[in-house]
């Protein structure tokens, strides 16, 4: 999603590079790919080997990202690499790319289950030169979790809009689908099912509402920067993610239930939104990987603990 | 719990019973009893036996309450009864009974699975005349829908109450038991069961919140007692009851999984905890229950869908 | 599955039809197509329109079928239609027709969610004569049951095929995969995940095997076809299939998490698989109409009771 | 349960002691008690601290012991020990104790959460010298993994009980009550939940019947005793006990649902059920190390996969 090159580099670009990205964006649209995600480092992102060297004014970049949504079209990519000069404490950097630079080639997009609509694409950084200036201010890790905040409520609420969806694609089905001589819509256990869907859909949301002022009340702070970094990511955010994850699934398990063989087919869009929902799961941090976060963060710690 | 008759006494009592009823519990404390539910009335309210029956200038009840929590000890008890006057729309009503009116007999009380501190009784009421200000002004079955709407928030409260002291009494335990050369709580299959339990505890309390606000929005409107009248269950509160007994139940099986044999036992109160998180979704309606209304309410009309 | 079409002849077809049938299936091999869900008759049969109408030495068929699997390549479909003949208790007739009867129309596949090499078909029936020994002796929709049984612990054993591939693939992903200085396949939560998927794998098949034993010791009894037109649906073999759809479906849901974004993609049969797993709880009954089922015939009646 | 002990005295044990134990057992009935848990080692039971010392024609046990189901009216107990003079490849011993052995000391029952006709003990081994024929041939953990694979079965099979006196209980239940203008047997809701009730209690039994089948198999072998020391825990055995464990825990749950408030009286026996089933997940051997040997024995080595 494109919120987390855009988030990161206002809060931490200089004043020049806000400008020239920021000011692009606003002015003539465009997406800001983020391509982080390489072979062997998925879950594990200390594990990357895409790396960035400083020469004089500029620093090079060189290796290959997995997964990058809608590299293609983007007008910038946001890179995290091992920074060749950095602190033990700061191996990593988070850098601005043009999409346009030398050394960046984009691949077809992969073939996935779903999400027709955004295609992922590899992405190989080959000698790839760009002002010292595009590198962000900070950890690149850290800086990358901030930016995950903002992208995680919004994958959340995607999960929210495509339960919505499922729901009523449901009723409208069963207010015409005759069952034992009434329609589908007036029988208890359909009912009772689309009552579960609904209290998923209503926790779903209120979780995404609770992570989202979260989120808000940070942004507007002050000293937004400073905070976010300190801060990394947020427990409600992480809570949407995963959370909205297994509702939604729960949705579209049972929404597939209730077109039968019927929604098997392409004549009901619940099988595509079945499809789609998974990748709620599966982007931006898996549910494992997401719950080692909970844990060591905000449960273990006892005075973290809500 | 207590806020039922407090609150609809607040709303839709006279002047002379405000002043008797909320002054005598804000002056002297004292518990304020709910007795609805029959044995041949529970899912189905509409079907209650008990009856009021207006004589001059008192109105007798007389029939018999299967559960009234705290009724020994209370101050009042809120009764709902079919009324013998009332009108085809308007057959209930809820009347405000003394504990030591005539004609009151309270039983001993139930042997419960659990919530030892919280003494159920049945309720017989033979002849029992009160004032007939005593009498709230509106539909009872709809008076009480708006009374739950408090108690079932306070209810959800609750179970995240248990929720976090599951958590931390498995976390206590994890962080001295010995496993593999190291604690249970460094083990990252426990980790993961922990941050599944927060995960869950987390969107209890955005569920809780959510419907404490809506609710907190209408009672503190200038025609709140309208307002409610009209609305009845909130959706949001209807919510937090079923969802949070659901995810309340699955963190206490986690937690009686992560004391195994030794939570079986009167050592830890895990036991406990579990038959306590299982009133929750036994309580002020179950789960099909609530699922009805939901349905019927909030997911048919595709006007109130949100 | 072909085991429908046949089994029913030879159970109930008569000797010419079964040497006729049965004999080229044999010699010549080829497949046995059944076709008998209608739109509007899906989880209900009893609301089939298709039409048999005899007369003299034939039997006329006119309807439109909605799902029928390898019709195209089929040498028979076997045809569930209404007896415009039949008594009040046996209004429905089960009749062989040759695919390239006159009158047998085959739409192109329809697009479907998974299972790319079985294609289902829509087939119309347009005033389609066959002979009237193709007719099968019995009531209709009671040997269609009968035929299900062995489809269905053939369907229910395709689960545990697939759950076995998804485990297997999983296995050979984490023996390699880099995690925490060792691989995902020595890792605590991955061991625990595996080894709930190899119980429900374990369950699963004992579930068949139970099926296929009880469906044997009738077809191999000397009366064959009179116990199974008595008994009808085979308890066990609902079972096997309504099971074997939710368990397989968990294991489905495990193996895309164990992949995370890369099972998204077709670098992986995960996707794949996950989309042909749902088949099974979809085809040939879904879960609440074989609920249904069990609950009438095999719960509700004392004296059925296991 | 008695099985562990009696299994393993009539496999491991030599002549003189099968005669004097079994024997009394036929002749005399009363119980084998097993006592194997310490409060370090519950989980990995390689931690136990009681010795077995032997002293000439003596072994000498000294320690003390969790938790021992009937220890008080048993007339032996099988202990595991860890062996003083035990090869490093045969760490522990399994002996049998007489319970009125000098040293044999049994605690009052611990208070435990349900199975109130099965006390508890705790067992103190001070210096208690038994024959040193009582020492049952060969590795004392390897041994217990064989009496378990009887006694998981068994306790699998408990499950499947009271799984079925709560569907008993139910429907008793539900015949009578009123719902809707009919009763709650009649009602779509009821007979779905029902039916998922019976779905899994007929794979509960089929499981146990695989487990039971692959146990008698083994045991009726003219090797028995050295087939059952190599092979250890059953898989089939390991499963039974786990699933039945997780699906009579639905059962439980969904049988409390069906009463409601009634069911947290002690009118309906629902909550004892609940509270005994619990036990099935949690005596020997909880899911998560279960899991573990399911995973380490049957999972990861590619051949032993099924």
């Amino acid at each position: 999603v494109g919120v987390i090159g855009s988030t990161l580099v206002s809060l931490y670009g200089d004043d020049r590079l806000r400008a020239d990205v920021l000011g692009a964006l606003g002015r003539d649209g465009g997406f800001f790919a983020t391509a982080v995600t390489e072979r062997d480092a998925g879950s594990e992102l200390d594990r990357l080997r895409t790396t960035a060297v400083p020469k004089g004014d500029v620093v090079v970049l060189t290796g290959e990202k997995l997964f990058s949504t809608n590299a293609d079209s983007a007008r910038h990519l946001l890179v995290v690499a091992r920074h060749e000069a950095g602190a033990d404490d700061q191996p990593h950097v988070a850098v601005v790319v043009p999409r346009d630079a030398d050394g960046v080639a984009v691949s077809e997009p992969w073939r996935t289950n779903g999400l027709a609509g955004s295609p992922v694409h590899r992405v190989t950084l080959a000698d790839c030169a760009v002002p010292a200036g595009n590198v962000l201010d900070g950890h690149g890790l850290r800086l990358l979790e901030v930016g995950l905040n903002a992208s995680r409520v919004l994958i959340a609420a995607t999960a929210v809009g495509m339960a919505r969806r499922i729901r009523d694609l449901c009723l409208d089905f069963a207010g015409t689908r005759r069952l034992r001589g009434g329609v589908l819509g007036k029988h208890p256990l359909f009912a009772d099912k689309m009552a579960q869907v609904e209290i998923e859909i209503e926790t779903m949301r209120s979780q995404c509402r609770t992570a989202a002022a979260d989120y808000e009340a940070v942004r507007t702070s002050p000293d937004a920067a400073r905070r976010f970094a300190r801060r990394g990511a947020l427990k409600s955010a992480l809570v949407a993610k995963v959370f909205c994850g297994q509702a939604g699934w729960r949705v579209a398990s049972t929404g597939s239930e209730v077109f039968g063989g019927l929604g098997y087919t392409d004549e009901v869009p619940i099988g595509a939104l079945m499809r789609d929902m998974r990748h709620v799961s599966l982007v931006e941090g898996g549910e494992d990987v997401l719950r080692d976060v909970v844990y060591r963060r905000f449960t273990a710690p006892p005075v973290r603990r809500a």
